[in-house]
């Protein structure tokens, strides 16, 4: 990518913390106008009355520059009056919300009382937060990702995630067979150059955006290139359950399991350097590069990497 | 009443600031065991996607020795992080709601999402405050006050007392048909010996309770005293719109228009020594003292006279 050449449409594919991360580079390579982010919404659940969207709010406190980069969730700068008291009176009060979190949640449970769209809601938020490339939930309508655990318990995703700390052994995952997704996500991926799948969970991040119809199909079959970059570094997740649950499921955790988990979904897979030499099959384009994205000098470089190893087999 | 003949069974009617502090005054000269506190849910309304009960919150946090004497609603203590963020996202902020206060709507909002009654709900509510005598909201399902203003508008309670703060002159207040008394309502009605009407406004406090069947026939038709605390002090509403309902809805702003208004439903009559001399019905036992609670004191003070006026009318 040269900086005479228009750039590419884009439309990245994100999860939590590393889809965010990446998401983040983009937008500070990418003109907003050429930024589309579609975000899973499979882990978003309703509680303490809220509607509560993790991805889509890790996503836009990172492009906004308020979120905890400790934690990887939440917001910088947080107190939990409310929560602190929540759990005197009894409440539930196991996922940790902060009492600028909530205004969040409780501006999008207003909106969506209203009638709005989660698409629209999400909109007048990242208004809100200043972020300006295009935020999308991969679907309006609830799409609960559920966990089957090796003991045949069925658990919504946040019951497992949050409350379980994912420690339950995950027998397979259950996407529902009835989301569809909203025109703006279908008018983005039509309209995509490049469609990059971000470092996320592949199980529970990932998979839940491919399952909404028609995402999965129109990655397939338009003729574009898409792009993913490896969650797994050396065997291991640098946040999260994806190396834990690759294992659970009969895969290897490696990168290259991950290349072969997307299979001929993808034309190119980034992986890091610590996994130098990777093999994979045959006709699938390799860049090997740093994926930790340190800082955002680190997000800007993989986004920059990602995005010319990508226009090069568009 | 002395103090070696059993205290009388009471039932306390009550709306919001007056009434949480005649029953804050009550909790303090009655084993718990022999009060109940039967609250306007009538205001109660939805908002940021929350449960929220003004006036049981209200007569919890004073009977909990939490509550925002200064304002009459809300926390002592309290802090707005979460709101003033709402507002700044541009959500909907017309409505206080502090940190602390929030933590109660949520909570509330968990349990009953859990498929929990109102009734239910607010004992393990009032459990974690600490409150002991039995709070109980006049009925399990929403029973909402409208306003109807003098051009013909027709407004939620909330939107009409807070955010019009209640200017717009009312024409009548509309309450619904089909209102029904829980179990424990009509349990501790039909057990009272003493039913107290606080001095609350008798049209968007008293009148919802009242309205929801059979509470008005359990109070005429079982024999026992019923005697109200005269919300209206030399014409004027020590807080709120009582005084100017009054005038609009064709009434004259006095203690005995009060009176009056309540008619053959009570035996007695408290009011406030600066209305000393008012005339009434015939048949109409009164009581003329200091109705002005200042302190817990005052509160203290105020339940016993009224309670000793009471029980000479059982």
């Amino acid at each position: 990518m040269t900086t005479d050449s228009p750039s590419p449409r884009v439309v990245c594919l994100a999860g939590g913390v590393g889809g965010a991360r990446l998401a983040d580079g983009l937008a500070r390579v990418l003109p907003p106008d050429r930024l589309t982010i579609v975000v899973n919404t499979g882990d978003d659940f309703r509680h303490l009355g809220l509607t509560i969207c993790p991805d889509l709010d890790t996503v836009t406190y990172t492009l906004a520059g308020v979120s905890n980069d400790e934690t990887g969730w939440g917001r910088a700068g947080e107190s939990r009056r409310a929560l602190d008291e929540v759990a005197r009176l009894g409440g539930p009060a196991w996922f940790g919300l902060g009492d600028l979190d909530l205004a969040t949640h409780l501006t999008r449970s207003a909106w969506l009382d209203e009638g709005e769209s989660l698409t629209a809601v999400t909109r007048r938020l990242c208004t809100g937060f200043g972020v300006a490339p295009a935020v999308l939930p991969m679907c309006d309508q609830p799409a609960p990702t559920l966990i089957v655990t090796d003991g045949g318990e069925v658990l919504p995703f946040q019951t497992w995630f949050v409350r379980e700390r994912w420690q339950p052994a995950v027998r397979r995952v259950a996407l529902p067979d009835d989301a569809r997704a909203t025109p703006a996500v279908i008018r983005a991926l039509e309209a995509a150059d490049v469609v990059l799948i971000a470092p996320s969970n592949p199980f529970v991040s990932i998979d839940p955006i491919l399952n909404v119809y028609p995402i999965r199909a129109l990655l397939e079959d338009v003729p574009r290139a898409v792009v993913a970059v490896s969650p797994i570094i050396a065997g291991q997740a640098l946040k999260g359950p994806a190396a834990k649950m690759m294992g659970e499921m009969g895969l290897e955790p490696s990168a290259a399991a991950v290349a072969a988990y997307y299979g001929h979904l993808i034309d190119g897979f980034v992986y890091d350097q610590q996994d130098a030499g990777m093999a994979a099959e045959d006709g699938l384009a390799l860049l090997c590069t740093d994926t930790i994205m340190s800082g955002t000098a680190g997000r800007e470089r993989l986004a920059r990497e990602v995005l010319g190893f990508a226009v090069e087999l568009m």
